[in-house]
């Protein structure tokens, strides 16, 4: 089957939302009035991002969902997309299973493919997504101030967890696994607390690489530091099952408790929010939390200076060393 | 040094057009008023579109041109671009190199980098553009009309011919080599071109795949057919050789004739432009190539029915086997 049939075949849909999508030299759609265009791109490589024998159905939903991710990253509302593959040899069945995977997850956010282009070579997934946020609405980076509470969504570090486990580099029992797993192949972006968010967090950003390297992107684009308390970071019973031996759960070895204490906080693919928002937002953002149905955990605030510091319970530092997060590695 | 530091100092240039650029979740533009924005995106793979040896200023241009060969093919200016590239290790003399072919070709055109990711793995550049037309005046494929004069810019079949020489499928002499490998290697994106053809181009495309392929794309989703005169197609003096021998030239084989002429009607990188216009618009054309200093020649004709045809300047019938072209293939 050619390039053509294929794109045609798995490929193409309608896009009623575009003024022309698939099967021209570009497509073409209107940016609505007063409207700001954001525009993200990211690139999942074989061996790098996800593992070679990855589900296809799993892989399409997440080449989407972290492009989605980055939209709600900034308050936009994701409207189109590009798919660029490389695949080693024409297969079907992958292809069957990929592209249901990403139209699933495009349908349920309302996003349109309005073009890309497959090839021959090394399983390469390149998406470009394309959103509408009012102008001068953009959640962004660099503009966290002094004295903003620090915010994060959902919970932390279970992706992270789960490929421990698949490293065998720590053991879950089945159920944690199961649970943890999701969260690693099947990410959910956060676009409706980033629409949300406009007009209300001072800086924002996706968890995409772990919270202390990505709230470090907001700190240095920003040029203020952070102070964060360990026990308010929001975990899933099978991670915070480390921490509390209290609870029924195995006595876990300090190197598991290490491990576990990094996915938290240097665990990357969460794809959760974390933001700044000054505190009188505070009653604000607990009710949005209600009415999302999500999760939101303030964990810390913004302070003069630079780098991120991160407290125990009893007020001791946790040390580089033990975050597994080095700014300067 | 970090894929953070890379991008910092190989990928970040300041970009007045955008309202953000390089360094946030995602880049913000704004789109003209009255303007609609096309998109489009290519993905070029080692070993499968260049050699491995590839020169990386080089393929800094054409990862960038083929790109904006597609706005031209839109009649649209192309205005912002992102740039997705996998590298299976750190080489920063590749990376100065690439990005100098990169930016020198987006200076000349004024494009901005806004955005894109990179990452460690087989090596991969996949370029997403943007550009504005003013709205209900892109030019596609799909707007061909019986009696359209068929055109094309430039010349056709350089790249192809210094291909065939570097395959040993013919061989030129120095000078040839010298001047069609700039074809292949530095293709020239037709965007002055494609914007003048605003109003006046039914339906245009730029030869990637070659003409008999790419105009096939536009009769296709227009419910065409074509028929084309050989001999009026517009060939370097290298190509036409094979087909005059009275030239001084070296009397050619029949076989390497026969891969000439399949330069000319089926080898891809040319990113010329095909387009469609009514006859009337004949002189006004002339006019458009005078002013640009770009040779625009007649091929041919839209009829009714499908396929395309071309014709000897016997008036003989040249066979699919001749042009190496199947259109069922």
């Amino acid at each position: 089957m050619s390039e053509f049939s294929l794109i045609q075949k798995y490929f193409t849909r309608t896009t009623p939302g575009a003024v022309l999508g698939v099967g021209d030299d570009a497509a073409l759609v209107r940016v609505g009035s007063g409207m700001e265009l954001a525009i993200s791109t990211d690139m999942l490589v074989n061996g790098t991002h996800f593992f070679p024998d990855a589900d296809p159905f799993m892989l399409g939903h997440k080449a989407l969902a972290v492009n989605i991710s980055d939209m709600a990253a900034m308050g936009a509302q994701p409207r189109w997309a590009t798919l660029a593959i490389a695949l080693p040899a024409e297969d079907e069945a992958w292809l069957a299973r990929f592209s249901a995977g990403f139209f699933a997850l495009a349908d349920d956010f309302k996003v349109e493919l309005i073009g890309g282009d497959t090839t021959q070579g090394p399983l390469n997934l390149s998406v470009t997504i394309l959103g509408e946020v009012p102008q001068g609405q953009a959640l962004r980076r660099d503009g966290a101030q002094m004295g903003d509470e620090i915010w994060v969504s959902g919970k932390l570090g279970d992706a992270a967890l789960a490929l421990a486990h698949m490293q065998g580099r720590l053991k879950l029992d089945e159920a944690g696994f199961a649970a943890t797993a999701a969260a690693l192949h099947r990410p959910l972006p956060r676009v409706a607390l980033g629409i949300a968010l406009r007009g209300i967090a001072h800086s924002a950003i996706d968890i995409s690489d772990g919270l202390l390297a990505d709230l470090g992107h907001i700190l240095e684009r920003s040029g203020m530091a952070a102070e964060l308390q360990f026990d308010k970071l929001p975990m899933s019973i099978y991670l915070r099952s480390y921490f509390e031996q209290s609870t029924g759960f195995e006595q876990s070895t300090a190197l598991e408790q290490s491990t576990a204490r990094q996915c938290v906080l240097a665990g990357g693919d969460d794809y959760e929010l974390c933001f700044t928002a000054p505190v009188e937002r505070h009653a604000q953002l607990e009710k949005i939390s209600a009415q999302l149905e999500l999760p939101l955990s303030c964990i810390g605030q913004i302070v003069a200076g630079s780098g991120c510091r991160v407290y125990a319970a009893d007020g001791r530092e946790i040390t580089t060393k033990e975050t597994g997060y080095d700014h300067f590695a």
